[in-house]
């Protein structure tokens, strides 16, 4: 998981994705985030997009479902910094990725997962 | 974008639709309001259609892709000012345009996407 470091901060795990990811290592995030927020006691994941200019469907039903296994798990996952023309992309291909939560910027997402705030 | 002018009212951007606009317009205005929408870290977009006598089947799809997209950027849009003959044309034409949100006013519009609170 060189690629995708991923920090604590306050018991929110953020995700930067640094460049475009191949396959294998969108289900390699997947997994190590969810093993992530059981083992940190993760409030929450937020993933910031913000470095990229596509989002394919893979990546995008990854991020979906990384939301939706983590949300088993009782945290929040929210996708920040995503690019206008990456919102326009994914409407386009008709991924709208229901459920998935959004914020413009990490400090946005933060406050949407609660930070500072105990676990629940 | 001289003919469709976006104004940033409290932190929601409004957009007065002016007259019919053609369809290279609307895909400009689409990706204007959602540059837009990051660049003016906006919590909700209003259009106000409420000189358009006509709305065709690409505009009531491009209201809906741009309400799409805003979402995912974390901003809310609502369609303001429909008239009712258009509400009837929509519907027998079968758009329903599930998920874009509708007020009667430019003010109950800005009411929805919660004018004058912080952005969350």
């Amino acid at each position: 998981m060189a690629r995708v470091p991923v920090v604590n901060v306050g018991g929110v795990l953020l995700v930067s994705i640094q460049d475009e990811l191949v396959d294998d290592s969108v289900a390699e995030l997947q997994q190590h985030l969810t093993e992530q927020v059981v083992a940190q006691r993760a409030r929450g994941v937020l993933i910031d997009i913000s470095v990229l200019d596509v989002v394919d469907s893979f990546l995008a039903r990854t991020l979906h479902d990384i939301a939706a296994a983590t949300s088993l798990l009782a945290a929040q996952t929210v996708v920040v910094g995503m690019r206008p023309a990456v919102a326009i992309t994914l409407v386009e291909l008709g991924l709208m990725l229901p459920g998935l939560r959004t914020a413009l910027s990490v400090d946005d997402g933060l406050a949407l997962v609660g930070h500072g705030t105990a676990r629940p």
